[in-house]
């Protein structure tokens, strides 16, 4: 039997290299922004032009596969994961340091089957750094092969995490207080990078030993969670329970022992699904 | 009348970079850590031989110079910044970033003479950007001319901040109160690069609006208070007086309308200044 995915996982990182060039192109001048669920959820037009590049690109190549985007869902197409091959894409995962040109902003592309992820591309694209993981067959970062770290001592250990784009108060008080938590351990120290998915590739290659957060969405974290599990680490539910890619909540680690550590600080509030049957996204856009 | 400290610019760009260098090749074989003021405040061996390396290479060319390093005040040289040409000098800015691999670590060089800076490099050695700034001629990274963001609206704006590697109670509770009180101002975001040289960096290429923290010291900020002010931006103490380079409190910010904005929320708490008559970092080294 062949490799039956090789070919999908080849255009990933095709169509993740050609988004992250139109997105470094567009750079600083794409900068005319329409608020999204609050002001601090940026859209920009380059969002929407390159998931429209990818999807286009990937649905020509596979026209039988389904498509679950940031920008398609935020426009009330359904965002549920069926058995059938599906594509799971942040076309700009960091919309917010993409605006400001803070240096991390990545293109999200995941890919699974039978409600398995099959394989995940990260493209870092202000880095130029393509992190990638297959099923079984290891995660990698341009060339090199990428693993989680070591480290099993939690006080040796720097934690992500970010403090989202909902500014309720319940949500602040508890992220805020699970981090000084976490801070106060002690940690070596508490990191952000503005995206999700470039967290978890940080977690993935070793310079970091922990991920989480309540609120992301699924297109955020499904290439994150291939290559972090690629790389030797461990993805949970905030609760210690399962990770389940739609419940929009993750813990992803360097292994159980640190997991479990960061778990027990986690005040964890309600964030509705991602395959909710009503949607919650409006977007009012401005211009 | 020529240019006094040309050769002295000149010769802080080649030691930085090489300096670099040997940062980026220590990689990740250098992390036998012994522990500083606390378990996390990281000092490596390549701490000190990179600052060797340093002064060693300035005191050669100029043996008339004072200097300030943060590795030689650990081990108890004076902190005092007179009239005299004085480098002040962080070798490894980031140590714990450089521990994990995290991939922010800068080299920090900065020049005063009759106490005004006059010039200030910081080598982002793991992104290999050169950030420099003399009095007067503007900011640079690598070959390009930066500028601060003209973002005026706090609510567009991201801050950055730092956890610090402090954890006592009083500290901590001081330090999060701020930050959730800025986040929900609200303002884009938050982030933390875990280095205050590149921080510092990160204001003056326009990716954030300001950077502030109390507890650094004059080695982490010197060379980015040049880059800062030469990018357009301004200084200022965390209370909103003149910015005091040995205070150990800094606001840095694209523009006063920023910074004083940002002022209103924090919440001060005690750091003994670097020139105080006794020096009370101590240092622990297990080997």
């Amino acid at each position: 039997m062949g490799d039956p995915w090789l070919s999908a996982y080849d255009a990933a990182l095709r169509v993740a290299r050609k988004a992250g060039a139109v997105i470094r192109d567009a750079g600083e001048k794409e900068i005319k922004v329409c608020t999204k669920s609050s002001t601090v959820d940026l859209v920009t037009k380059t969002d929407e032009r390159v998931e429209k590049i990818i999807i286009g690109a990937l649905r020509e190549q596979f026209p039988d596969h389904c498509f679950i985007g940031e920008e398609s869902v935020a426009k009330g197409e359904p965002c549920n994961l069926t058995d059938k091959p599906t594509w799971i894409i942040d076309p700009v995962d960091g919309t917010t340091n993409f605006v400001h040109g803070f240096p991390f902003v990545a293109v999200s592309i995941a890919f699974a089957v039978n409600k398995e992820l099959e394989f995940g591309v990260v493209y870092s694209c202000l880095e130029n750094k393509m992190y990638r993981g297959r099923n079984g067959k290891g995660a990698f970062c341009d060339d090199e092969k990428i693993e989680v770290s070591d480290v099993k001592d939690i006080h040796k250990s720097i934690i992500i995490s970010e403090h989202g784009t909902d500014r309720s108060c319940e949500k602040v008080e508890k992220i805020f207080s699970t981090m000084k938590k976490i801070l106060c351990i002690p940690v070596h120290g508490l990191r952000g990078s503005g995206t999700a998915a470039t967290n978890m590739c940080l977690v993935a290659c070793g310079a970091v030993e922990a991920f989480f957060e309540i609120g992301i969405h699924c297109w955020d974290i499904a290439a994150g969670a291939v290559i972090v599990k690629e790389a030797g680490g461990v993805l949970l539910d905030v609760n210690g329970g399962p990770f389940d890619l739609m419940s929009r909540r993750m813990v992803s680690a360097n292994n159980m022992v640190i997991a479990e550590r960061i778990i027990k600080e986690i005040e964890i509030f309600p964030a509705d699904r991602d395959d909710a049957p009503i949607k919650k996204i409006t977007k009012f856009c401005k211009k």
